[in-house]
């Protein structure tokens, strides 16, 4: 299954539309929070569809405010190459705040009074859907209920400042999530997830899921060791190479970042001043 | 007004007694998310009544799990003391994981697979009701919904270990939070709240919010800058000397913790193997 959210509701998408569905909930987050899955929207009566490349589809953010945002530093291969550091012997986890989450197509104001380095971050986003509490590596991906896109947003001035992630990925708005949830079962292999990302018209990252050091079930066996992983939360799995950090360049008002994930609509956020 | 969750329902304490209400909402924490205050709770009629120091009452988790949970290290001036540190500049802040979120009463395991200095830290909790962004400090404790106790339960080694609070207070249970809700218009003076923790008979930790190094408005100022706090939010403000760290005594199962913060219920938890 394939699921947005939309101003006139939870969609499904089939067909090369969004078929809108007689859905009661307020998103698909709680609909994950509530049953565990995308499951339940399989059968809803579909009350009209939208075209998807038409000006009428306004898409919204589909994980509302997730109630955990972890993440995770120096999760690729390509991007411990690229800054010179030795690969981890544990994941480097952090909590964002969740009222950083912004909806696709946002604007994001550029927080100028504290940070001229704002930066990108192409990440493939982990949906949980059963709980997760120290949990056998075996066992976690079948507790995954869908995946997204997210760019994990950090200034990275304050990062170096403050040495704290939660300062420094909190900003409002630094959390864009979507634009669509892919179901797991849509998924074939979780450790062949294309991953890139765009300012503009220029490709700046683009790797999978094939290069992460810690893999995804590994990962979310690891928070589980610490923190229980409940449905609805949500885990970001760490970016690749080709950061504004890793070149110096950093984001500015005016600026079009795009985030692909493989099977999930791209996610478009706005630089504003 | 002062308010706890029960298994009836949300309960208004007066009289000595909890009135349990017919309100239309799962818990405290979203009359806050939604209305901005408990102010909607003051006109709910009354269901029935249930005496305070009876074996009738059973209180539940008034906060639910909240979206964030904020914390702050080192905020009382005797804690600096204490560990011999200086009082810091700027509020060393993070974010605890609010799966780790318990209910009075709670009997939390001692993960010893992780740790074996599992530590309580009595605290002033705040709960957030209208939105903090880029606030001045003069408009924050206006926008604070309610006060409760909460005990920030930390694995000192696990701290050490991985230098993450993220990791060492996000363990299962490892955040009681309650026993009730104290309304901010109930308090006269948020420079002058008490707070006190004892283990078994023995009090370990008595001081108040006059000591604090950042005081409530201030400290909730200074998070605005990098994430907007929302409705429901919570922040806890810090613990003063007295924790098991100060001197190298830590919990064991069998121990019971009791927090008190003035005019809230005491929060009670016991420690399991």
């Amino acid at each position: 299954m394939h699921v947005v959210m939309t101003s006139a509701g939870i969609g499904r998408i089939e067909d090369g539309a969004v078929a809108v569905l007689d859905a009661p909930y307020p998103d698909p987050n709680t609909v994950i929070e509530t049953t565990g899955s995308l499951d339940a929207l399989g059968g809803a009566k579909v009350v009209r569809r939208i075209p998807l490349d038409g000006d009428e589809l306004d898409l919204r953010a589909p994980l509302g405010r997730p109630r955990a945002l972890w993440g995770v530093g120096l999760n690729y291969h390509s991007k411990a190459e690229r800054t010179g550091r030795p690969a981890p012997d544990e994941p480097v986890l952090y909590l964002a705040g969740s009222s950083s989450v912004s909806a696709p197509g946002a604007a994001v104001r550029l927080p100028a009074e504290e940070t001229v380095q704002m930066d990108y971050e192409a990440e493939i986003a982990v949906v949980i859907g059963r709980t997760l509490d120290r949990a056998a590596e075996s066992e976690a991906w079948s507790a995954v209920a869908a995946i997204t896109a997210a760019n994990d947003m950090t200034a990275r001035d304050v990062m170096k400042r403050t040495g704290t992630p939660a300062l420094a990925k909190s900003f409002p708005g630094f959390t864009p999530l979507g634009a669509s949830l892919l179901a797991r079962d849509a998924i074939a292999d979780p450790d062949a997830i294309g991953v890139r990302s765009w300012v503009g018209d220029e490709r700046r990252q683009d790797s999978s899921s094939a290069d992460m050091i810690f893999a995804i079930p590994e990962l979310l066996a690891r928070i589980s060791r610490y923190a229980a992983l409940r449905p609805g939360d949500v885990v970001l799995t760490g970016t690749p190479a080709g950061t504004g950090q890793d070149r110096d360049d950093f984001l500015r008002p005016g600026d079009t970042v795009r985030i692909e994930v493989d099977g999930v609509l791209p996610l478009t956020t706005h630089v504003r001043a």
